[in-house]
């Protein structure tokens, strides 16, 4: 039935920036959203269903009961086993079938189990492992000065209608802040040549900002009241965080960290934690940050939205790089070893880039 | 443009439980449904145009004029012919086209001719034989007792989202009632082990249940007020009745049969007769009966819209059986050689299981 | 997966009638919708944004930034080029890239153009040319009288969920006036035989109707208030335009010339003008006619969307043609002939048709 959609745009090379990545860890809720009953959520296209063991511990299954296929969410939490809500197995942390109602005989066969998945709770999140039924050989990013009094912290989670990659290289991209946030991060009346260094190691990919003044605009205003230079760093660490530092003398230090999760191939929730410390209360941080902050992402989402509609009805990407583009290709390229299972070959390298801001 | 999708849940057999069966009755609609207009109805994912003729018998075409496939059901009955609303080309029961306006000519040619269903109205039912063109070698399915002034009969039609398959599984299976419908059908407190003989025949499939006791719960308190022995039938009998009978002593006997009609893949409707004989007035029935009945459908139903969305969402079912699933399987089976038009080679067979209720 | 689907309606052809014409003009939009702001437009598919260069010429390209695919119509016009709203590329009316903010050296590279298409603005229209980058070897159509003071002129532009051939078909079609306009165009009551003669051009097809009396129903009484013979004509103009005239006498004469433009596989947008010239004054046309000519295009777009759903629904058309349906078939040939890049081969031959009104 090819016909009933010949009236097609031109062709693209089909490819899009999405990436399955085995044996990684992905937020999959915060630690507030799981309470007693259990929980649906989704992980790179995988159902899951999350739920609390006896004492607390955060169990993961896959989110289908293998009787008869019935998401096991909606089911009830039973003395710390989950309890399916249509013939009433239940199963344990494991994934193991413990109990088969009405069933002569024992409950347990191979067959009857779910697939169960590592999980860990850390830094008032959940993550799991992607892998089922698997015993991690690494524990998941932390996120850095969350507890730390001396900075204040504001969290935010996030959803956004674009692939993991999209939402990545928009969070460590510097040249679209000018256009898509003209006015509230920086402008583009000035312009001061710059020089950026590249660094690749096995599992990231920073960015250094050198010579950089300290960002104008609303955003530089409030980040930075004095001007002056700041040095500035963006980072992307295997397989979902984003980092944006600014360090500006001793006494202020900006860090933004974000874990992102590839929910299905074009949706992506975002955890980030912004911590700042300031020579000055961070009680006036909040109500001056959170709207400008909020306005940001807004502008962010709507684009990449946009971008992701396109994206689709093309059947595709096609994008086309310059050497300001300096994070999202050394992303994509990390995210395909890492869905290869290659460990990354560029450790230590640094590229130098020249940029206009 | 597979990488469009790849973040998929795990791979699964890629089954899904839906046959199309020819030569068989499915019903269309009610007798009350079908007035002086064309009704549309769509049986097996086929798109029927209902109409009465002159004198009222039911005529059934394929829902699709030949001249321009506008539908014929947006047109108009005159003088027991249905007429296009797009050219009024007109069309008698048979489905040969009998009018072209404009024409010079005769209006009669075979590719002008509509595909045309037999059709029987029995019971307050419209039935519809699955093969166009073609003289049924026999008749459809009869409601027992529906006409019968010792029962008191409720009727009853509904649309499931899901496999006409998991729709008559679920009607006919005992192990989810404590669960999914706990407190109003019986509870899991105590416990009995009792047999199940199953009984296969040609076109059938029949659960007998020994040794049970009265249903508990507020059903069951409404059915055997006095608790006792009951004897408990549950039927399936091709190509899309189930029954549920239940008797006890002699006084009171119950009968719910329900045809299935497949409208597609995952949509199912059910029209159902309540049939009962008690000792006391039937019209006490209905008001008690009624919110209890539509209580245990709405979970039903609510039930296995979830389990359609996680098979469609897995691309497909992945079910594992127990010794308790005494009829489904069976079911299955008898669908898949009504499909293929072999005839049932386990007449007479009977097999025992043995279940805690 | 094809199971997923297999309670399907009886296998069709899988044809439906839709081609994709290269080096032909469609109309994008009208001259009024394309102010000071980029324009999103779909013409046989294709996204494109419509933008006014400085001095007011319309210039259109491809809807996707090459280097992230964000759609550029959600940019802004500077000075006369089109910058994109993520990072502020701009693009001139050739689509050629001339700034990319942020970058040390050239903004220009051919793999940072977008594709262009040849405009024209004409009698209200903009129309575009259907292949990208390439200088037109013809002009579009021009709309007779719409400039001509003895003429009063309406003009409407509506979107119709059909394919442009159903949609020509039917803005060219006698035989279903009435029946889908009964009462409103003319009635079924009294049956003439008259003579329809068919021209093939090497890029049109005409239907000359002889002996025609007058419309009857109440668009005949607004027509041809005196009755009397009429002549008309009926014509689809390659690749595009359906063209209904009427004369009676010298002093009544009707155009209506229909633009359609596919804007996807089910979705056509007409450009229509309908040219009354009337012995008496013009004022009078437009509320007489308006409410008459709006009630028989929603019975068209509505039967048009029922036809749409359907052939969709089957998964392809399947038509049957007769003696009356005088321009159909042609209409679909020299649409074919023009996909195939093959001039018409018929030219100046003439058929005659009997036709009952």
């Amino acid at each position: 039935m090819s016909q009933l959609n010949i009236l097609q745009p031109p062709q693209t090379k089909g490819h899009v920036s999405v990436v399955k990545l085995p044996d990684h860890w992905f937020i999959a809720c915060t630690s507030e959203e799981l309470k007693r009953k259990p929980l649906a959520a989704t992980v790179q296209g995988v159902p899951l269903v999350l739920f609390r063991e006896r004492g607390g511990r955060v169990a993961a299954l896959l989110d289908r009961c293998p009787h008869r296929n019935v998401p096991l969410s909606v089911g009830k939490v039973r003395q710390g086993r989950l309890e399916c809500a249509y013939h009433g197995w239940q199963f344990d942390s494991a994934g193991t079938c413990r109990t088969v109602p009405g069933l002569c005989g024992d409950a347990e066969a191979s067959a009857r189990n779910c697939p169960s998945y590592a999980t860990r709770e850390l830094d008032g999140f959940v993550w799991v492992y992607s892998t089922a039924d698997k015993q991690p050989d690494k524990e998941p990013f932390r996120f850095p000065f969350v507890d730390d009094s001396r900075y204040t912290t504001v969290r935010r989670s996030l959803s956004m209608q674009c692939t993991m990659h999209a939402a990545v290289e928009n969070a460590l991209d510097v040249p679209h802040t000018g256009f898509l946030h003209g006015g509230l991060f920086r402008t583009s009346k000035k312009s001061n040549e710059i020089t950026v260094k590249i660094k690749r190691g096995p599992d990231r990919v920073e960015a250094e900002y050198e010579g950089e003044p300290a960002p104008r605009g609303l955003a530089g205003r409030v980040l930075a009241p004095g001007g002056g230079m700041v040095q500035h760093w963006d980072r992307f660490i295997l397989p979902c965080v984003a980092q944006v530092e600014y360090q500006l003398g001793s006494r202020y230090h900006v860090m933004v960290s974000s874990a992102f999760t590839p929910v299905t191939d074009f949706e992506t929730r975002m955890h980030a934690a912004v911590c700042i410390r300031l020579p000055v209360s961070g009680r006036l941080i909040k109500p001056v940050m959170m709207p400008v902050a909020l306005r940001i992402f807004q502008q962010d989402s709507q684009i990449l939205k946009l971008q992701t509609a396109l994206i689709r009805r093309f059947g595709g990407e096609q994008f086309v790089h310059t050497e300001i583009d300096v994070l999202g290709p050394h992303i994509w390229h990390l995210l395909r070893q890492a869905e290869r299972g290659v460990r990354g070959d560029t450790e230590g390298s640094i590229l130098e880039r020249r940029m206009m801001t």
